[in-house]
């Protein structure tokens, strides 16, 4: 009888070396199992000068604006969905809620228009999808979906995202579905100064309970997703900044400055001064460092974000290859929230979170 | 008389120090001076299947087009230009041969028009500007120079481009300025084939006689410069790739991508399938190893073009902060060229240089 179970295992082996070998080049599973079913998300709403003394019905606004984010992409994640899901579906979330810099909150250009870029990228081969200046798509992040699934191209503009866009199912609406008086009036009060200014930056008058939900920040939404096959996924949305020149292109649909992901290290969505993540390829640059000097997420984030860039200029949530969480920034505060597989859920504006379950 | 001297010596030596340690932030002299006097350009004119039966007179076309161009920038370094200059010249000289796909020689979109893209970084400070989808300005390298110094933004896209082009001097053009015979048969055949090509990737139609100057290449024209201040800058300009879609936006005007310039590091172009160079952040990860590394420019580019590109994807030109060149690609050929301080002087399109003098 142990002659037999020897002779079978034996004829056996080949096969489970075969199986070990299987597609080497995927990493959807990992030599430990465990660490990847740890599934970890991060997320932010732009970050900048926000006010201690916001409102506090609009600082819970807020708060419930990320709570919803983060649960979504929790349940999604604990069902076992895949990163590039999670990552659209709770960026669409966050794109129709006023409140943010994104689709339905977007800020207005220099000509009281409405220019939306978004960008995502999939960890697992590095193939990514963004556009910008779209005006008429309601959640420009599904586009930019579109555009990596459907497209030879990473990047369509304006008008040619536009057209892109009509060859897909995507939900159109008409420009002034953006329109929100609150950003009408910041778009004043910035052309009043001859500033561009980043959503939530230094504009204290938009934090007037009249002015809405509306305090000093860099606005952006963007979500950084290890799923539970170990793949890692990353996008951002953004409306730009209030009475920016037409055409201008920021951070947020340039893969690289934007957004990252590389199932080797890390998935990482910036905010903040859209040139200075551009200069110094931010996203890919915290990636890179990981690659190359072995450092962990973030240390590599804090590497760039406080040694690259200038106080003040955002920041960046991310998640790592092994569940690791990042949310680093240099200004005075970014609306964040993360969350993992080990129960961790915490929603932040400033440096304490605001609400936290372990 | 001695003890002259040394109180002399004493009294200057507060204001040696003072002197040696001014401007601890800008780079324009080195330690060592002789190694800053060595100047260093490289160009190219794309990569890509060149065929080595090229017709002699369209071989002999290409390598004067190269050749004139590095003269220029040779002459303008031996005469102390500024590296941001010499690569805004020399590009410009590269627009506007009819047989580089840039400027004047742009390839056609599906829609047969032209839409041309262009970006510029200086070392020094990291800054940079590009524009992408113009189609009235004769040289966008220009326009791209104008984003960097005259604005706040870095990237400016189609119709914003234009706009922005309205405010600076820069020569404007019919669209039909760009129109030439050999691109629109290039785009009838590559439609016929549903492609989109790369400027010189496998089209051997346009490689005879009567197709003029029409090779299988990648077309994009780019420079790296260091120059007698130790200073470094590069650029990149492209008509984009043949049939394709409206509003595609390459590498080529994404600092990162196509363009990267750091005094610390190396100014980079690239010239290749845009979406691979914007998928692996191309030009800034070069920068990116020697920085985290310590690697010279040579060893980093073949990491990057040999180790992470696709075979036939492309490649770059650069000069790294101490005048070392690196000319590296993956793809038979590569239209190109090189000088330095120490007399050297080539051009070539496959292995061995074609012109060279030391």
């Amino acid at each position: 009888m142990k002659t037999c179970y020897t002779l079978i295992t034996l004829c056996l082996l080949p096969f489970a070396l075969l199986t070990a070998c299987d597609r080497p080049g995927e990493t959807t599973m990992n030599e430990n199992q465990t660490e990847q079913a740890r599934y970890a998300i991060a997320l932010h709403g732009g970050a900048g000068v926000i006010s201690r003394d916001l409102d506090e019905e609009v600082r819970r606004q807020y708060v419930d604006g990320l709570d919803e984010a983060l649960a979504l992409g929790v349940e999604m994640l604990e069902n076992g969905a895949e990163a590039l899901d999670v990552v659209e579906q709770v960026i669409r979330i966050l794109e129709d809620n006023p409140l943010f810099n994104a689709g339905r909150g977007a800020v207005m250009t220099n000509e009281e228009k409405f220019e939306l870029d978004a960008s995502i990228m999939d960890g697992r081969d590095l193939s990514g999808g963004a556009v910008t200046g779209v005006t008429t798509v309601r959640h420009p992040i599904s586009l930019a979906r579109h555009v990596k699934s459907g497209s030879r191209h990473i990047l369509f503009a304006a008008e040619g995202a536009e057209r892109f866009a009509d060859e897909t199912g995507v939900e159109r609406v008409d420009p002034s579905y953006f329109y929100t008086e609150r950003r009408h009036r910041q778009l004043l009060r910035a052309q009043g100064r001859d500033e561009v200014i980043l959503d939530h930056s230094g504009d204290e008058e938009s934090m007037l309970p009249d002015a809405g939900a509306d305090s000093d920040k860099m606005g952006t939404v963007g979500v950084a997703v290890l799923d539970r096959n170990g793949n890692l996924a990353a996008g951002t949305s953004t409306g730009g900044m209030t009475n920016k020149r037409f055409g201008r292109v920021g951070d947020s649909p340039l893969l690289g400055a934007g957004t990252y992901a590389n199932n080797e290290t890390c998935a990482i969505s910036s905010t903040g001064t859209g040139e200075e993540f551009i200069r110094h390829a931010v996203a890919f640059q915290i990636s890179a460092i990981m690659e190359y000097t072995g450092a962990g997420l973030n240390e590599a984030a804090d590497q760039v974000i406080n040694g690259k860039l200038r106080e003040g200029d955002g920041g960046i949530i991310g998640v790592s290859h092994t569940g690791e969480i990042a949310m680093v920034f240099n200004s005075p505060g970014m609306f964040r929230a993360a969350a993992d597989a080990s129960g961790r859920y915490e929603v932040s504006i400033w440096d304490e979170p605001i609400i936290m379950r372990e």
